[in-house]
């Protein structure tokens, strides 16, 4: 017999009864799982215990009971005695202090280190991150205050499978009206945003192991889509009319998947020209491929945007996109993505489970503000912002850059590309800016595996007011020369 | 020359001088897209055509302009000249009317045709569906609409990086008082439901093509998770213990995850016992074996809830995670997952841009509706509904089921298990109840491939109310029966 009492005693001070007995059971759990008490050794006698310790029998009796239903003791004819179990805990007793832990997975490593993403999304420079003061706030709060008092219980279960129709309908006429897309409702899909998109298509369109094409440089979101669903990524250039496949790549390397971002070309900013757009629909349809139309920020574009090549030949083989994450606001997870009608018999159960679904309200909150004219009348302003944004960078460039500005072609929406000289590479310029709070991407990130990485910054402007231009920009040019410096590079 | 104005009539009638210009732009390049104005053919002169089209000459000469920004004509001394341009369209408007896209991949054809998700999940004995009419909404709304009149801008970029730290906290200190869960809040990571924490696990964890050991018969969506991530799935038995792995298979095909829910064995029901589980740690420790203990509905389990895997021995190799997909609503969307301290300095980092995240408002909602007890309360208030309501099924079962009501062991939850001879195949019962408005899930749909199906019904009670379960009970009864005689099969 154990005298439990003198074992317990210190972990069981104060207290009511029932916390008495949870710390009792609890006590009496760790004693049998460390091998305080022993496998086969018999508890005393729940009266002499609860003399013992001081308390009430049934608070013991209580405790017992609850270690015999989960397998902790057995009561039979000798008393209650503790059960023979694994020694998991045992031997992680005696074994050294610090803990061995199965290694993580070689495939979990970033491929750069992410102090703190939170910091870096505030920080200048930051591409594709919207202007978030701006936003109008009261309205949208407006319009979430709404339909959360007009939800029912039954919305709780999560959307209708391709989405609310309220709001597949309002993303429709948005998109007949101001992108070209030649389109229904039924036609429109919301996701969580590009990345599902993505990884939808991948997995309905393309089948483990077949080629996707990727711009290069491109977005480094739809390589991780497309590698996580085990295609193959061939990287294609980009040249001043877009996405610019070799003829004989389409022989040599025939897609089953297009990415591509046709309105501004991401990171580079070209915009795809009309005659590129119909040579690749031609081609994709001759090879038996999909294009994926990426138009992320089209609604941020200069002058007339061009239409979307999905509305430019009938039944193109061509699946648009679009988010609004950079139109309203990252937090809300709101995309979409518009199918040929001709697949949808077939997509849509497909899309069934492999859909994330939930979040009705936010989505009828969305078609609301799409329908009231609010969604177009914060785009206009928006658009006006930053342009203005767009060219206090340029000419704070013009006048502090330490090097010749070398941007690339194109121009709106919320970020640009500058090249840098091979001989100061990007991503220590990249370090060097975040030790000084800021966080512009190298190029170099923005790569596809198998091809020459381009050397140079993306700047986003999107947070970037135009009377802090000049500062920041002269923060970044300092880093440059400091960097230039220590790899002791003459700047002219 | 050509007679533009006689083309373009047809589509140009009525409306003011705005919508005239974007008619006459459009309708002019659908003619160059279908190869009604040739390439090289010149466009009349803005002033005859406008002359012809009774509008004004600016309308005319917008239209070319824009035509001319886009690239679909060019204008040189000659005139405005029609661009020569891929034939994607032209080709198409002389192809078969029947469009020819690329087909869909194999990889994305359904387990089974899911005629309508929506309404299946409204119907009695869909598994997984909590009883939303119970919910207490009115709080949640209160909750919400005070989280969205607390926003700030900053907050719309989206969470910090593992969750709002709030969260975080009161999921912690609510795990630690009620699952025997040992963690403080920088171990929890909040993420969008158990698919996102699986999916992150199985990339963060393992590599490509490394195994990982499912229950079977086991859940479904775990199994997405674990082939979209590339893993190879190895099944598992499970015995009234839990999951029961042969002492062989550990030597033979040692995992590198093991996915398990002690609780409440998905879908049979099971509790795992406590030498199950100190083994199974033993064994994933000496193998260098992750544990994925998955704790989806243990709030609903009878009697005394056994303590969470995770914390029976310190350090141990698990990975604990939960949802509140099923104790609140599934529209929520929310799940989380507590990983051990020692892999948080590489975890963290790694988890960067692969979580998913946003949503600040639920979540800062949710930790006031933990924090303020609402979701305690809720939890006591279902759990005495769903025993009431099995309570209620398993008696129907008894009265009025045509077969001998072989139940798999366990309760608790919201769902149960039911054999089937194996003569009544359990997809052909559950196509036929569909027919008749009832969705229970065939057992063989639960079945982990390489393994012998089990053959069975999953039966959901989570929405059945007590007073409606004789007579579901009764219809399905009856589509049993008439199953077996359609298979000319005598059920006694």
């Amino acid at each position: 017999m154990i005298d439990l009492a003198l074992l317990l005693k210190p972990g069981l001070a104060g207290g009511d009864a029932g916390t008495l007995r949870r710390r009792l059971s609890d006590a009496l759990k760790s004693a049998v799982l460390d091998g305080t008490l022993e496998a086969g050794s018999v508890l005393p006698a729940s009266r002499v215990l609860a003399r013992e310790l001081r308390c009430g029998r049934n608070t013991v009796l209580h405790a017992y009971e609850e270690l015999a239903a989960e397998g902790y003791v057995l009561a039979d004819r000798q008393g209650t005695v503790v059960s023979h179990l694994p020694s998991a805990t045992r031997k992680a007793s005696t074994a050294p202090s610090t803990p061995v832990l199965p290694p993580l997975s070689k495939r979990s490593t970033p491929h750069r280190p992410v102090p703190d993403g939170n910091a870096e999304n505030q920080a200048p420079f930051m591409p594709g991150e919207p202007a978030l003061d701006e936003f109008p706030l009261a309205r949208w709060q407006r319009r979430m205050v709404q339909a959360w008092k007009a939800v029912d219980p039954t919305t709780l279960g999560g959307n209708p499978s391709p989405g609310e129709p309220v709001l597949r309908a309002a993303i429709a006429a948005y998109l007949r009206a101001s992108r070209g897309v030649h389109c229904d409702a039924e036609q429109v899909v919301i996701t969580s945003g590009t990345s599902e998109s993505l990884g939808l298509c991948a997995h309905l369109l393309a089948e483990r192991g077949e080629r996707v094409w990727m711009e290069h440089p491109g977005y480094p979101g739809a390589r991780a889509a497309f590698i996580d669903a085990g295609l193959s990524l061939v990287p294609v250039p980009v040249d001043a009319q877009g996405i610019a496949p070799p003829d004989a790549l389409w022989k040599r390397s025939p897609p089953k998947l297009v990415y591509a971002t046709p309105s501004h070309q991401y990171p580079l900013g070209v915009v795809m020209s009309l005659a590129r757009r119909l040579s690749l629909i031609e081609n994709a349809r001759a090879a038996g491929a999909w294009v994926l139309e990426d138009d992320y920020d089209s609604e941020f574009c200069r002058g007339v945007p061009l239409a979307a090549m999905q509305g430019l030949a009938p039944d193109a083989p061509v699946v648009y996109m679009g988010t609004f994450s950079k139109t309203l606001f990252p937090a809300l997870r709101l995309g979409f993505m518009v199918l040929p009608h001709a697949v949808l018999p077939q997509v849509l159960p497909a899309l069934g489970r492999r859909l994330v679904l939930g979040r009705p309200v936010e989505q009828e909150a969305l078609a609301a503000f799409i329908h009231e004219g609010d969604y177009t009348s914060h785009l206009r302003r928006m658009r006006a912002l930053y342009a203005q944004r767009e060219q206090a960078l340029r000419e704070s460039l013009e006048r502090h850059w330490p090097l010749p500005p070398m941007l690339s072609p194109g121009h709106g929406g919320m970020h640009l590309a500058l090249a840098l000289p091979s001989a100061l590479p990007d991503r220590t310029v990249a370090e060097a800016a975040w030790q000084a709070g800021l966080a512009p991407r190298a190029l170099s990130n923005y790569s596809v595996a198998g091809a020459e990485p381009l050397n140079g910054l993306v700047l986003g402007y999107g947070r970037l007011a135009a009377d802090q231009a000049d500062r920041r920009v002269r923060e970044l040019s300092s880093v440059v020369k400091a960097t230039a410096r220590r790899l002791q590079l003459a700047l002219d």
